[in-house]
């Protein structure tokens, strides 16, 4: 699968009173890295609803485990891959590595959504088009499994 | 095991362009409602390190689904309790109404901490004092199992 | 002028590793209570481009003091009013106290704005509607000046 | 006086349910960039407390100008120095572009402060030492007024 890899200096305002990442920032460092992954892949969250008629891809399940805590200074480097395609949902996983540590991984299924036909308020599984289950899935070199 | 409510409105800036909450706040949000049961047992996180010489109940797993998008404009109701107790660790049981409609549940475990004894990037487990699994332990009239 | 009061309590999320509230966190809480201070008016942002064909009242100028530091656990009283109208933009003046002690105060210019009629990318300023200054104007027995 | 540059992309959740960068997000961009600065000067925000006895240099005063909207998807550069040094407090002045189009500006006074030798709950100004003002002050090439 396409493994997109995302540095990033944690920041002072990701940070809490005990000096360690505030944990739903975690969770929004991986929302950011899937959609670079997506972006690299072809496919920009801003231009899908024009292209497939959908509006994103929205978490319906996660499963986060945090194994050891960063702090402000640290650097981290985040592997992104799709782990495994369903019909209208995947499941994106993070793996989080500070140093040669890893320190949270995370496995996110999100449902390829677009409008839902009889309701404004609710959203539909679309299944995910061929196009990108291709670009999504291919191998690319870096594409082995990330080191655990 | 007592049972926290916390009535909360959707902030503007809790939303994302798709205009449905981005996913990390109701993280943010649980971690709230956990200090708010906390506090109302007796156990201030503010107070927990001069009486328990922990840092805290750091999050070391987490596992949420996200059945229902929630909007700027909508109330939710969030019901916290401890589903566990283990020796060092417990799992917070969170569920997330908008009206009748269960929106998000999450089950997050955190770890009784304390500094590490030899290396202060580290934090170590403590064994949950009794005091604090019998007052969030008590059944108190809300107690039975929220509505699903 | 009409003035919204919001009590709020500093949530752990919000604070920062040297233990007070991160600053940009007071500008997302003025942000809500302008939001409030429009409900209660009888103006929710969510109808506002159905009823008057703009898409809000972004922020184009702030200026914020930090007198006090606040700290989770603490309890803060914000009060908010329109400090004064223009053709297109208005100040809305915010004072948050903790306890009797006055911690920041801001005030923060907005448009009212539309979506700009040759240009999808940008925004431009349309007058305040009469019955939105009439009713953000009114006194109401709590709108004399707020303690300093 | 020394310039940092700071190139980001904007985040799908640093967006609001307008499609605009949620104003806040941008002073927490300025608040890293600031620290940035500071460590590349060679003052690490995490090593002030020992090398200086100073807890940081919160904010007192802000004032932002936002221009121009940004969305996610666009990349912005921010350069960040220091304007002006008084005895315990300086204005950092940030100037964020999109493309070649000044979008937000602002200048942010901050307080080089220590501990309150009678309250705990309270900081103090100390005098900023020479050193950093030297290290903040040199000019570096780059270090020209940044274009407007």
């Amino acid at each position: 699968m396409l493994t997109h890899t995302h540095v990033r200096p944690i920041e002072w305002g990701d940070c809490d009173p005990a000096g360690i990442v505030f944990h739903p920032r975690y969770l929004a460092y991986f929302d950011h890295c899937t959609n670079l992954l997506f972006a690299e892949a072809g496919f920009d969250l801003a231009s899908l609803q024009e292209r497939f008629a959908v509006v994103g891809y929205p978490v319906v399940d996660l499963r986060g485990r945090f194994l050891v805590p960063c702090r402000y200074g640290d650097e981290v480097r985040i592997e992104t891959r799709v782990a495994e395609f369903r019909n209208t949902s995947f499941d994106v996983r993070h793996l989080l590595h500070r140093g040669e540590v890893l320190a949270v991984e995370a496995t996110v299924t999100r449902v390829w959504a677009g409008p839902h036909p009889h309701d404004s308020q609710r959203l539909q599984g679309r299944p995910v088009p061929e196009t990108v289950r291709m670009a999504l899935g291919r191998s690319d070199g870096e594409g082995v499994e990330p080191r655990r």
